[in-house]
């Protein structure tokens, strides 16, 4: 099957970009507004950047109302968190990604608990296993629509005990149970796992 | 526990981001060299952009052979490929991850068949259940290190006749089987899958 993205139309290529982009992490992204409303929203066109300094990026259209939100508030603050989907928060996750007028607080909807932030103005959810306060480092407008990439340094992470090998620094996935986004209404769990050696020694990671 | 990577520093930092932003699809990108051999690589910082056009984006660092190859041939020729890994195609990915020097053909390391790009002049693999071929929409440097996020508008899908549901016009996951890239040694297997419906009505994804 061969597909031109120009004959088949816009619809029709996001929905083969969700189906072929997976599995996806997701950035559970929680900002405050300027009249002080909290804002918690859900997006997976999210990705790792570099660790020198750690930075992440997300990608969020403009015209969704939850969406606009998100990205009207970190332009406001220049910061954010994300927050890490686990299995547990899969429901709540679920309802924060609706499309919510401005006055809306999506915590107080999805029935979550706030936490202020350590070095950012946007609050954090209290409950998630783990959060990583983020100041914005720049923001890229991409194609019609439009986007905006918003690229972010991890200045603060906060990750619950039982899910950090303090041994290794490394966190255990096993405990962690992220969820992961595929397309339309379908998500994965992350229980089913591999291990795989890198064919170099090199390898630091 | 609370974590400051001013403090704990750039490499435990690393640990931490590819331990938090999981599962991570897999971009397995293919380019050609200015003297025609190809280059294949995976790279998990990778993320869907938008839709209109249709874009896709990843991070590569610059210091490490196998990815400095991969942006030096797609400045080049201004596109690539990326190809999806599946559950049959992990072993041979894996054997592409190593740091090798610019005349090595993963291709013919791997043992993986080549096909032309229909409107790139990057390879894809043949064997692949899709191949997205991209043309180079913008690259935008980040981080010390220096880091590039390649920004690629897809102008062609490939997609294996078994993983498309032509009523739809959705990939079928469960028939697509796609790999996960987690931290370390470690991957997913994307077998175990639930559905949530969207709390609104105006969701179109």
């Amino acid at each position: 099957m061969e597909l031109d993205p120009h004959v088949i139309g816009v619809t029709a290529s996001y929905k083969l970009l969700i189906g072929c982009v997976v599995p996806r992490p997701i950035a559970w992204v929680s900002t405050v507004a300027a009249d002080g409303v909290p804002n918690l929203a859900p997006f997976s066109f999210f990705m790792g950047v570099c660790n020198d300094p750690p930075t992440i990026a997300f990608s969020s259209g403009r015209r969704v109302n939850g969406r606009k939100d998100t990205v009207r508030n970190l332009e406001h603050t220049g910061d954010f968190v994300v927050n890490v989907v686990d299995d547990l928060h899969a429901e709540a996750m679920n309802a924060t990604s609706g499309e919510y007028p401005p006055e809306v607080d999506e915590f107080a909807l999805a029935g979550l608990a706030v936490a202020p932030g350590v070095l950012v103005r946007a609050p954090r959810l209290l409950t998630a296993p783990i959060s990583m306060e983020c100041r914005v480092a720049q923001i890229v407008p991409v194609g019609r629509g439009p986007h905006s990439v918003v690229f972010g340094e991890i200045v603060y992470f906060h990750v619950r005990d039982d899910v950090y090998d303090a041994k290794t620094g490394r966190i255990d996935v096993h405990r962690l149970q992220p969820v992961g986004r595929l397309a339309g209404h379908q998500y994965a769990h992350i229980h089913d796992i591999f291990e795989m050696k890198r064919p170099d020694e090199n390898y630091k990671g």
